[in-house]
């Protein structure tokens, strides 16, 4: 969804900044930069460039291999933030976390640098769980004033979907989610093992109806798969009804998510050249 | 002095890294950063170059304006230090000193990166309280063996000259230091009121003699304007006999201070080219 709305805001004439936050990942989680970027590649900029995203007004940057005003920005951020600040918002700090802090204000700021384009209006798509980070970037872009006239970035928030097993989504469990480059049968083992909204048996679900608020299966349908809103209506209410058993639904599901996958994936080898085009330029 | 040292090392064979520490004038002093430049340009390496540095090994950068492998080392460090252990050695830290610190850590190292020529032998000349500084540096640099390879860097101390005036020298005090770039007549008058180790008459040198070891004029003798140690005996010895008086060796000295400044001033004129080209290759 995130992607759906990057290209949307690209395709209505913004320039699109794109990002591995490989640093992030470096200190933080402890990776090595190259798995890290190979990851950047694979599952982020192949996919979005496969999902419609254009070479054209867009710059992808790793966060430890980018420009030197880039650089010179962040270390100027640093003067004017205090440790209890960042100690309030996000706890205890190793100094890696710090250099991560303030390198993600600087991959939101740095687009309004006179190297980039200078001060115009951004928005950064993020989790909810990331607003306080972007909070923080707006008082530093308004603590900035005299340096680098920075219109405060605007955010926009994602709703985080549940796991296909009802609870967290999670990259470190990979039967929490179907990933773009999944293999046709293992997505469908995926959606067939998914929890869903159905009852113990299908007389009592005859009877009493499913629940799609608590179904892994129709969220897919909800964020993903189908966006005709008069279709997922239908499918609703016939879930609550009682005349779409879960059983049909998954297999429903199934079938549009191997086409999705396959189209997709057929997508991504044809962008190769575009991913290799955008990384070269860098 | 410490020119002098980095002028026999490039005789020698080395290859001189020499670096404006704008980030920490900026973040720690509060500085704006084209003041720090100007003032790097013009006091350290414009004045480096007309003492004898030569364009040739010489790599000279600004914090805030070098290059990527430089920056991606800095973040790399940053994960392998705890903030304990930069509290224990700098006291409370902003940010901003983090940035820095880490930052010199990283001035110190990149030269042994891959894209700087790779590991090998260095040396840096620091003053005495620059030490721990240099010990973390040495941590850092063993706790990378697995990526870099690291030489643990090797440094020389300085001892700090003692201002004109016996107190500390110190650059917020013109009157305690002769500049480089200094007019004749303000290094004359500076001399002319330094500190001696004079009597408080001439009757009275003339028996007990003065006492060179609390001399700022003798120290400007030992430390910069006399290479030859018999010299240096002599005026020793002719100080603490009563035979030399303090109006004389201040007049000695403000006459080899100014045919210094003189010809100095004159090579710093002739070298601005060479300073051009330095800036311009970064």
């Amino acid at each position: 969804m995130v992607a759906d709305q990057i290209i949307f805001y690209q395709e209505i004439g913004a320039e699109i900044f794109l990002c591995s936050a490989d640093l992030e990942a470096y200190v933080v989680r402890g990776m090595d930069l190259e798995t890290v970027r190979n990851i950047a590649i694979e599952e982020y900029l192949t996919n979005y460039i496969a999902l419609g995203l254009k070479e054209k007004n867009l710059r992808f940057w790793f966060q430890t291999d980018y420009v030197t005003p880039y650089y010179r920005l962040r270390d100027m951020l640093s003067r004017k933030v205090t440790f209890s600040e960042l100690n309030g918002i996000y706890g205890d700090l190793a100094p890696g976390k710090i250099f991560s802090v303030i390198t993600q204000a600087a991959d939101i700021l740095h687009p309004q640098l006179e190297e980039f384009g200078g001060p115009r209006p951004t928005v950064v798509p993020v989790g909810a769980d990331q607003d306080p980070h972007l909070r923080l970037t707006r008082d530093l872009a308004s603590r900035f004033q005299t340096e680098f006239r920075f219109i405060l970035p605007s955010s926009t928030y994602h709703r985080f979907m549940r796991g296909l097993h009802g609870g967290k989504m999670s990259s470190s469990d990979p039967k929490s989610y179907i990933a773009l480059t999944d293999e046709s049968k293992d997505a469908i083992n995926k959606i067939m093992n998914a929890k869903t909204g159905g009852r113990a048996t299908v007389d009592e679900q005859r009877k009493k109806g499913g629940i799609p608020g608590e179904c892994m299966v129709y969220d897919l349908f909800l964020y993903h798969l189908i966006d005709d809103d008069q279709k997922l209506k239908n499918i609703y209410e016939d879930c609550i009804s009682g005349a779409r058993i879960c059983g049909e639904c998954k297999a429903n599901c199934a079938e549009l998510t191997v086409n999705f996958l396959r189209e997709h994936q057929r997508r991504r080898e044809k962008v190769r050249d575009v991913v290799d085009r955008i990384l070269g330029k860098r």
